[in-house]
């Protein structure tokens, strides 16, 4: 006999959120080269101070000519060559100056470079062809890229290239950062199969599991593929027990809904603790969070639709905020922005919709439409999309022009339609 | 003695981006499978045909029983239970229905499903809660999702998580990508010492080589790190002939300006042909590029300055672009939007610049800041930038609502300033 009614109650979004993020206990911390291939993207666990002025000393800003600024445009006895990483000349007398090239160390006497186009040099004697010289003029001054004490990078920031290129210049290349999310992906049903193999007319290929792992992978977890369980309680209590024992986060895919053979739900509850078991949410209604306490510490179970896309929005809404949370990004969240619908979109009555959409700039302004058919396993619809777009529950047409906030999921560009 | 004048004209940005993408050719292609974690990112070489409609028979989109519907609101006999992925019922008879679950196969003669939870059933026999069934309702048609002989992606798509998804669902899991170009990147000077060694006063720690490596990779490359070449001919002629050995394209970073020990253009002069040896262009004036031609094939050398945000500046709007190009990716080329200046910021008087900035969304529109002093050492100002904000040369201020155009490397997000 099929259930008439499910157990959960549907929860608000926003509560399904706030039930998520109420479980995540951060991550533990592990040091990293940042000289490795693997430090980028990482996010920091620490906030990094740089120790020393940069640059530590007075160097030129240019190819030029150190000299004193009070001997103004009168000709001047080049004493030598300053080269970048050479060595430091002794103090100009009035009257000198010394050939200096980009980051050389400034001598001492001097207080100004000449840029070489705006000189001539004969027989060791300079002269300068432009005005005279100001008292400091492409120096590059102590402390003017970065001062002594000041916070380079904060807890919680990611390792983007010029973040690597900063703690480089300070010398600092072993950082503490979080731990990456070990995420496991479990397929479920017996209509499932593995995208090499005929499904026949019933079944379909296991598009779920390849795409969410990718997903996870994409949002800086390690991850691990537990493949496809059969509708049975024993084969899917052992390759639940399978992931929960190697992963820190698991995600199964399917058996989530109202079948005889659903049954993820009833799995959870006898394993650990379901938070919320249904979202008032299209597509992804039946998407559940639960969590398991292990000896090894706390995971954290989504029990996400079969549907591909209903899968993937609900990764989108619930799992990748909390897989960015759990390694301590500071912007754990997608982009929200307002726009502007550049073509009607019919809502959904009973449920706020993620509408997957293309949102593009137009005259300064953020215009959106969506992706055509809307439906729960048209994963074409996911395809060209960069946003979610979120309609709010209601029987009328929304109109050309209506405002709406959009997640943005991938780049926006200029409208080319 | 110091060279007073380049030898090299400065070209004009468009010139020079127009310059580099005349001597790219494509890279070769490989196969890769869709499952291995490497597939993601990759930049699809062929375009991907859906070879079976999806899905390829009549299913049930919800849990419930599948029944026709000229039989009205009259009770039916249960005459079975339909899972997904289970056999295939025998034809219904009028009267008859048979439970069926999301994704089952609709037995023929069923034309219609009636979701579960508007129906009661006892004693195998069913009875509806709810307004007479339309035939068709709730049930996923052939080709549906995908249509036999529908374009599933393009070349020069990249795998997403959601075309990795697609290429699951319609079994494709052995695809053509391009090669992922091989980067490496040499730093010079002798003023640059290793990120973990003590400088000095006049040295610079390598933060160049570390962040390019780190950019290059985030563009898609395999990366080679060739260390640091001091300021001698024979050195470097060997350093950058290794690299030219083992890589599609050489980044070398310094040794491009005015200096005597400025020695990558005429070695790159000697061994190749030098494209471009100055862009009118600021930070990145001395930005060369040149290819040499060997027997395995086309190099591209790109000279970046050795000021750090100059050499990253450089990167984004020069190399950047030509590795994806080099992997056929269809937009090659970050997001380019018109932004309205939210404070004043002044011009450079004699080249266009390309100021670091953040770009956020305010009241539906995108405003742009820049992110302080803009010295071409000031790394600093490239840690927060989200774009480069495209400043035409001149010598009068630019006012907060001017707009300009700017170049989108990261996410922009609402303002929270």
């Amino acid at each position: 006999m099929m259930p008439r009614e499910s157990p959960y109650p549907l929860v608000a979004i926003e509560v399904a959120r706030q039930l998520i993020t109420a479980q995540l206990s951060p991550l533990a911390t592990e040091m990293i080269d940042i000289r490795h291939p693997a430090a980028l993207d990482r996010v920091l666990a620490e906030d990094i101070v740089a120790a020393a002025a940069i640059p530590p000393a007075p160097r030129s800003a240019v190819d030029g000519y150190a000299l004193r600024a009070a001997d103004g445009l009168a000709p001047r006895q080049v004493i030598g060559e300053i080269t970048a990483g050479g060595a430091q000349l002794p103090a100009l007398q009035p009257g000198q100056a010394a050939r200096i090239m980009t980051g050389g160390l400034v001598p001492p006497g001097a207080d100004a470079v000449v840029m070489v186009e705006q000189t001539l040099e004969a027989d060791l004697t300079l002269t300068l062809q432009r005005a005279a010289p100001r008292a400091g003029e492409a120096i590059h001054t102590i402390g003017q890229d970065l001062a002594a004490g000041e916070v380079v990078l904060r807890r919680g920031d990611t390792l983007t290239y010029a973040a690597i290129g900063l703690l480089a210049t300070i010398g600092c290349v072993q950082v503490l950062v979080a731990r990456r999310p070990r995420v496991a992906v479990l397929a479920t049903g017996d209509e499932v199969y593995e995208p090499d193999a005929d499904p026949g007319a019933g079944g379909v290929r296991d598009s779920n599991r390849y795409a969410l792992l990718a997903a996870a992978r994409a949002a800086g977890a390690e991850t691990i593929s537990l493949g496809i369980a059969r509708d049975d309680l024993a084969v899917q209590r052992a390759a639940i027990q399978d992931g929960l024992a190697r992963a820190d986060v698991l995600i199964t895919s399917g058996g989530v809904s109202m079948g005889t053979r659903d049954l993820i739900k009833p799995l959870l509850a006898e394993l650990g603790t379901v938070h919320f078991g249904r979202v008032a949410f299209k597509p992804g209604k039946p998407t559940m969070f639960a969590t398991v306490e292990l000896p090894a510490g706390r995971r954290l179970v989504f029990g996400l639709p079969g549907y591909p896309v209903s899968s993937l929005v609900s990764f989108e809404v619930f799992v990748r905020p909390a897989l960015r949370r759990l390694q301590g990004d500071r912007t754990p969240e997608r982009p929200l922005a307002r726009v502007q619908l550049c073509a009607p979109i019919m809502p959904s009555a009973d449920r706020p919709e993620y509408q997957r959409a293309v949102v593009s700039f137009a005259d300064g302004q953020l215009v959106a439409r969506n992706t055509g058919a809307q439906g729960s396993s048209r994963l074409l619809s996911l395809r060209d999309a960069n946003a979610l777009l979120i309609v709010p529950a209601g029987i009328q047409r929304r109109e050309s022009g209506e405002m709406l906030d959009a997640l943005l999921t991938a780049p926006v560009r200029e409208d080319t339609a």
